[in-house]
């Protein structure tokens, strides 16, 4: 297992804390990256529907496909006997659902028991759990009285562990090796699909010491004018001299994430270019160095918004979001977000993506650090220069 | 664009013929694939709710979050006065959704008539369409009775036309470089993430005639013992000799998905790895000389069935499923199943991939082919060798 049986008792305890004060007597969890928080399961199986029923005491069980239930146990520390498998016949039919044989299965379990039962929370924004899973389950379990979880195992996450920031320590070399490979491999006249398979072996390969894992999001490679787009991939058309490419991309170490923004431009940097990423970087400095323990999310944006307005320049979306555990298509945790209109207080081994994504009309810069809050300021994970990139 | 004009009406005109069937005046569509079928849309941009909405008559709207409905029309043909994108202040929140105001925008748009208006098809089981979503929605639009539209769009792609064929026969290119990177990399003492790596490489750089896109998922490795269980990906242990490694992979060009699983022995096959390994390849090609116009799924399942009864052996879950356009978790278009218990009819240019995976107690072997169902037979889209591969 990748963390002690100790490390994931305590994260089972935090959940049933929050459990217990958002009154919810049970909890069922299909996020890919909370099973493989609370479980250590990790397989590319979330395609088909899964779920973890975690009582406020008593017994876990975990329900997938048969194929996939089946060798849960090499992955995940529940004990087989509580890993149980819907048959075949369920996958992908329009007369019925999984989650059909699961609620009977819950109930031969004897977990279902009358209108007492309480609230039963559910991930109702994860991605793989769909409307479809949803209206079975009501109906499969008449006796719940079901809720709105709101990411609660998610905001459990937030606060890593010694041993969760050892392996994102992990993940900033791959990260650093992934953006060497970017740097060298973004050239004029290269096809940007070339480019993007020398990074993602970069990131699948890993360090010697820190083989690597797959990231939640693969390459995003936007070039030449579309450089205005933040979420564009990789096409077959060569890299363009003078043209500027922005590079976000993960290094990925046991499925935790530690993400980097950079933006490499293949000539001369254009004064309205140069000016962006001067002041971007100054903005993202001035952020970096206002990460301490008991400030807010609010005041990092607004640090950034004051620096950026100083420039004439203004960044409506959010600068930053919490990171840790993710499977596609997301790294982001789906928690805090560094935007005026949240309100966390940060503490100690909080760990963030912080970027500056500036997407003007036809052109774009994006600069970013993944930092942990310290018990006085900021770690920034890795080491890589934070400025404009520039290539002959 | 990857299509022509004329391509991107018919699939339309299709999508409306099948709404008029269903009894539907409008569908809403979330599946990042059917965007990409419908629009050209092509962004990892899906981890943020994205619609877009298709009455039975009239315009078309397309709704992201700003920042990506702003690029939209680097990849989409829909004029950009029809995307329109919500403001940042609705991403991730507790309290609101991006539907919401997506919702007050069709009202202003005038798509929302009356109670007279009928019935408008959701994707109930689409992975980027949350429970939560589909909550906003009905709150948001009470004038719309909603029902699920079961995989509309879906059911329109399984029949390929010659310019999908065509991008189906680029990616069986680049799934035949990937798999002979996995045939070379997969060896006694190399680590699996850096084979892993060097698959990835193949899959991203692609030929020099198809530039290689990011597959669906990545390629699966389960190697040793753990090779009785499908969905595994690499750790960073290194390959060990005598033991059994099952590569599942795709070559994907232009979203187009063309997987293949094979399976690699690191010396001298067993003697019961081997009888399966036999059993196996003769039931698959058993399958293969079934295929043709007018024969049912159902009918190839039964098929493969009988085959592997002759030696004893039993499969229950599927052989197969449709291909083509994929977005990360599956490469499946969760449409038809080759299984006893389906009975589509195959025509002319439907794609499957057809797939023998036995996982037996401690061991297991893959092996399969995609498919294009020809005016009398199958056409294999990759030339591969079709049997236990082994190595020193």
């Amino acid at each position: 297992m990748t963390f002690t049986e100790d490390e994931y008792s305590r994260r089972l305890a935090a959940v049933r804390e929050r459990m217990t004060r958002q009154n919810l007597t049970a909890l069922i969890v299909t996020d890919p990256s909370n099973l493989y928080y609370l479980l250590g399961y990790n397989a590319l199986s979330f395609y088909t529907p899964q779920m973890l029923y975690v009582p406020l005491e008593g017994e876990l069980y975990f329900f997938a496909r048969a194929m996939d239930a089946a060798g849960a146990f090499r992955t995940s520390w529940l004990p087989q006997d509580q890993t149980f498998g819907y048959p075949e016949t369920f996958v992908q039919r329009k007369d019925t659902h999984p989650f059909v044989w699961v609620g009977q299965k819950l109930r031969e379990l004897g977990v279902v028991n009358n209108f007492s039962h309480g609230q039963v929370g559910l991930e109702m924004d994860s991605y793989y759990f769909s409307p479809r899973a949803f209206e079975v389950l009501v109906k499969a379990l008449p006796e719940y009285r079901f809720t709105d979880s709101y990411e609660l195992v998610n905001w459990v996450r937030v606060v890593k562990s010694p041993a969760e920031i050892d392996l994102m320590r992990g993940a900033a070399r791959v990260c650093e090796s992934a953006m060497e490979a970017a740097f060298e491999s973004v050239e004029i006249g290269r096809r940007q699909c070339d480019a993007a398979a020398a990074i993602m072996s970069a990131q699948v390969k890993g360090t010697d010491a820190f083989g690597g894992d797959h990231p939640a999001i693969v390459p995003m490679l936007p070039t030449g004018a579309g450089a205005d787009t933040p979420h564009l991939t990789w096409s077959d058309q060569a890299f363009i001299a003078g043209e500027t490419t922005v590079v976000e991309l993960a290094g990925v170490f046991r499925r935790y994430h530690v993400p980097m923004a950079r933006t490499i431009v293949l000539g001369t940097p254009s004064t309205r270019l140069d000016y962006l990423a001067k002041s971007t970087g100054e903005a993202l400095n001035a952020v970096l160095d206002a990460v301490r323990p008991g400030a807010t999310t609010s005041d990092l944006a607004q640090t950034w918004n004051i620096a950026l307005a100083e420039h004439g320049l203004h960044k409506p979306s959010r600068i930053g979001y919490s990171i840790g555990i993710a499977y596609a298509p997301d790294w982001g945790e789906r928690t805090v977000s560094i935007r005026t209109d949240d309100d966390t207080v940060l503490a100690e081994n909080m760990t963030f993506h912080i970027i500056g994504g500036m997407w003007m009309d036809d052109y774009g810069y994006e600069v970013s650090e993944a930092v942990r809050v310290t018990d006085s300021g900021v770690e920034t994970f890795t080491s890589f220069p934070r400025h404009l990139l520039t290539k002959e």
